[in-house]
């Protein structure tokens, strides 16, 4: 552990409060002691540095300035909100963050009254200020009252539609409401799209540091009566410039660019603000991810997610978490078979790195689209891809796959259009927790008609079903596979399409037979080894495909066994819910079959380790060791069946 | 039946390619015959009548200008797609449109290679239109060959996210692309948000009857060795004035507005467009919903959709199908308890007539957001208002809340924010066809850990449901309903809250249950009467939650019966899945139950009336008779059981 900085001024700070009695240049060394908190949290820790790193002048600033919790702080994605944690009464904890029963490394309701919106996904922040901000006009009661409400969103959570939806509605509706644009030109990867390069436009065009132009969108944003007083505030926006046309044609007054580390720019600005807006305003403020820390400031990806780390030197204690095995596996082979088929593109939502489609793009640049932050779009494009006679891609995390739901059904399904769904993070994930838990994907996928949805067992299935996925021309095919690494199986040197919907014996045994689809095979596989020292032989085969069903390799497992269990690592209305519905529709319930269908529990599993989080949801070795037992009708305390 | 329209121009065009010997006063003409003829065909049908008239004139152009089916003509929405139709080869058959077997109301791929991609739900034509245009600069192949993509989309759907999105995405690509925006200021309503301000700012600014200021920004879009040729482009450009920073922001170089109803403003701007375009490029089209049909223009939907009518007076000859009496019910429930209850509120997604929140919006306007189509933005904006202590309704159709689904899971869900989804449109929906039937909803609902989800067995149900949901502030709860008109039943004054997870018995009797979610008891009530006739008597029971499952309810019917069926309006996944793992957990099936799940088959069931498609889905009367009978293993020739 490295020592602990020294911060005398953030120990006399245990909520927001207290920032109002220091002065703007106490503020400016309580930013430095809380950057250096900071980085001495996350080195113990892991976890999203950088963005927290470019965050905590504009973090002391809004804190300082405005009255949380009662006014209401929204942080977009809230990967930044670890400065927002230490300043709110978490510092005692902060040294837990992402661990079991420790801190979320997201803003969570649940967590404090100053985190009044949780996130993890990009872009939700306007509209959920937007929503605080019409509850007061409404008169809506709220525990810690309702005063401003605040949407700090980068500039990467701008490609968004939602946001710009947001945006769209707030400049109709034209209440108070405050969105600071935090642009870092860098979300996790380079943003990109026309939207970040009118945000460069406009910094080129007029940096912070040209003192000049001064003042004028300011003194718009002021309601009549003060406008006499625009003298004054001219004095107060020295170096404030004003642009932003674009969100100005959508209703909202554009303050900026102002240098977020410069607390003599954020302090006034901000304080004005507070003091006299009337409808909509957008703060545009520059600040530099990873900033004050060299070794994030100077990495490709400012210091996004980092592990354990030496503060000196910013080296890691252990390899860095967001280059998982399974991701890698997936984008070798697709680049493989990209080198062989010309018709192969990849899309990614704002991930290439996340996905591993950084790595096809290396070789193939034409090929591999970042569509932003635009998982609508970005199912859609892909779409028309295929009609336009490609084969491509879709990368997305399973959680963000949601986002391009209804384009799923309506332009791929529908249509029985060939877009291959590549979907990463399917299952628990960690640190992550709840909102990046793959948990959905199989029910809300499996039960379109005419969908292919597979999972992969391991990381050698992992290559023969991106393999299936380009072979497969006939509709929309889809195929899961977790965070994390592989677990060691000796990998084929090339993938062989697999015949669709037919799933492998993995083992022949009797009474009980364990049916599984994706990863959780080897826990099944450990399971039967202790179920073998009871005497029980369970047959285990891997279904690979949940749509479709192996119809006769199910029914055969319904008929040989007394026994028949499913599991996944998927809620409920997916695998087992389908395998259900064929025994059912085939009468095999009718004379009795002990059929049990493990899925994950119907609650939100908390951040945790992995190996936690499959425990909590009783998808591990004994939980399913225990399921065969019961299901049997063997005492757990007997040691032979 | 009305006397046919004279159509000498257009009875001898089979093919757009007929187009191209007519010249521009013939096509001129020849518009005015398509708009005669489209009011004709809707005269005997039905459907969507405004839109279609709004781009008569756009239509002929496009297809006089551009190489269908080579160049991609994609239709947003598509519901204006009929003139097109028309003229794509399918005029003898454009007054089947809508029916069961006959044109579907919407573009389809399957239909006509005319229409290269499908659609039904808004926003999706740009980003459909990009792949098409990425396609064809990556050497994709396509039967139809691959030439220009152009989407044709309106002012309303351009407050999607997913349009911006598409956008931002297209001109950072930089290819060439060509989007022509519809403006009607009409979508299905008037439509909302800061963009539609924008929009009629342009014109205000610079309509297009004022000449003085042209092609600035045509000379802007042509190559660079074009360029000398501007003065010829000003010439060809006179009547086009130039605006639209906005788009021009976004990478589109910008040209409008034109009167989208003269061919000869449109004409020669398309072709320049076409001969020497470059990078994307978005053409300000203004257009009259209804146009040239007076009974159209002058009603307050521009002729959104209509039944059959008589062409001379435009009058109806039944009602107009859009106010169905479920909606009506839960929009009348609602303003009752609002009246009471000021913390409730309610948002829509640009459907403010088709929720029924019209009617709340007269008597609470100020509760009632209409957040344009937006139902990302919509649902957080929600989750958003609930956190500030309003009790937000948000009203969507099952199939447009898919467009939410990232939203319910992240912001709702793991929040447990209490907003209430109202669900219109759920189960199939006739003459709108597949993308419009609400089938997957329950699915995706019910597997969210804390969400309550019911749905209402007829109109009476509805108004109790909407008092439970108004009642539940523990967490997010849904409700689903239909479209049309409910069963009859004698309503109540006012709804009472319900106990969450209680479902209701309709009839005792022995050997089969039958567990209703939905609106199909009516139909189960009914096969019951048949089944009487043999000798049986069903048990049924009105689940009224697929979540939670009212437990001791289906235990029982389980214990006391031979066979136990499920039946829903939903896909595999949903409430029958739920039963099915209850049963297996508790050990239902170890001794034999004869279980059966009845749902939506596993196709997309096209337009036709809606008895027709429950009649093919396998849901209606006749089918759960012989669903019974064939479970309990009735010979279903023999009169009793």
């Amino acid at each position: 552990m490295s020592s602990r900085p020294q911060t005398p001024l953030l120990d006399r700070v245990t909520a927001p409060a207290d920032l109002k009695r220091l002065s703007d240049d106490e503020l400016v060394r309580l930013s430095h002691e809380l950057r250096a908190e900071t980085i001495s949290a996350v080195s113990e820790t892991g976890g999203h540095l950088g963005a927290g790193l470019g965050v905590v002048e504009l973090t002391v600033a809004l804190h300082a300035v405005f009255d949380t919790p009662r006014d209401k702080l929204v942080w977009d994605v809230s990967h930044q909100c670890y400065p927002h944690k230490i300043l709110t009464g978490r510092r005692d904890r902060i040294r837990t963050l992402r661990m079991k029963d420790g801190l979320s490394g997201f803003a969570k309701r649940s967590e404090s009254p100053y985190d009044c919106f949780g996130a993890g996904h990009s872009s939700t922040s306007i509209s959920a200020a937007l929503g605080f901000a019409m509850a007061r006009e409404l008169g809506g009661v709220c525990d810690t009252g309702l005063g401003d409400a605040i949407a700090v969103i980068g500039d990467g959570s701008m490609s968004a539609g939602m946001a710009y939806e947001a945006m769209n509605n707030a400049g109709h509706l034209g209440k108070r409401l405050i969105v600071v644009l935090n642009d870092n030109e860098m979300s996790i990867a380079p943003p990109t799209g026309a939207m970040s390069a009118y945000l460069s436009r406009l910094y080129a065009e007029q940096p912070f540091h040209d003192l000049k132009a001064a003042a004028k969108g300011a003194v718009n944003l002021l309601p009549p009566p003060f406008r006499e007083g625009a003298k004054r505030a001219r004095d107060i926006l020295k170096g404030l410039t004003v642009g932003g046309t674009l969100f100005e044609e959508l209703g909202f007054s554009y303050l900026g660019p102002l240098d977020g580390h410069d607390l003599h720019q954020l302090l006034p600005v901000l304080r004005m603000v507070k003091a006299r807006a009337t409808g909509p305003i957008l703060i545009h403020v520059l600040t530099r991810k990873g900033k004050g820390y060299a070794p994030a400031e100077h990495a490709a990806d400012r210091g996004h997610a980092r592990g354990k780390f030496d503060v000196a030197t910013g080296e890691q204690k252990k390899a860095p978490s967001n280059a998982p095995a399974y991701t890698k596996v997936f984008a070798r082979t697709l680049t493989q078979l990209a080198a062989e088929d010309p018709r192969i593109c990849a899309v990614t939502a704002a991930m290439p790195d996340g996905t591993g489609l950084d790595l096809m793009a290396e070789r193939f640049p034409s090929r591999v689209f970042d569509v932003g932050i635009a998982e609508q779009h970005g199912v859609t494009f892909s779409a028309g891809l295929a009609a336009g006679g490609m084969k491509p891609f879709c990368a997305m995390y399973s959680t963000f796959l949601q986002r391009g739901y209804d384009q799923i059904v309506h332009d791929v399904a529908i249509q029985r259009l060939p877009v291959r769904f590549a979907i990463d993070r399917a299952g628990l994930v960690g640190a992550d927790g709840a909102t990046h838990a793959g948990a959905f994907d199989v029910a809300f996928l499996a039960n379109l008609p005419g969908m292919v949805v597979m999972a992969a067992a391991d990381e050698a299935e992992l290559v023969h079903m991106v393999a299936t996925a380009a072979a497969h021309d006939e509709g929309p095919i889809a195929f899961r596979y977790p965070r994390g690494e592989g677990v060691g199986v000796e990998m084929p040197e090339r993938g062989i399409p697999l015949p669709i919907g037919r799933g492998r014996m993995i083992r022949e045994g009797s009474r009980v037979a364990i049916l599984s689809f994706g990863t959780r095979l080897s826990e099944v596989m450990a399971a039967c080894e202790k179920l073998e020292a009871r005497g029980l032989s369970p047959t285990v085969a891997d279904a690979r495909f949940a749509k479709p069903l192996d119809r006769d390799l199910i029914l055969r497992l319904a008929r040989d066994h007394e026994a028949l269990l499913t599991i996944e690592e998927g809620a409920i209305g997916g695998f087992g819910s389908h395998v259900a519905q064929l025994l059912a529709e085939e009468g095999v319930f009718d004379h009795g079959l002990k059929f049990r269908s493990m899925v994950l529990p119907d609650t939100f599993i908390d951040h945790a380790s992995p190996a936690d989080m499959y425990a909590s949801a009783g998808l591990d070795v004994a939980r399913i060791e225990e399921k065969v037992l019961v299901t049997l009708g063997i005492d757990l305390l007997s040691k032979r069946a």
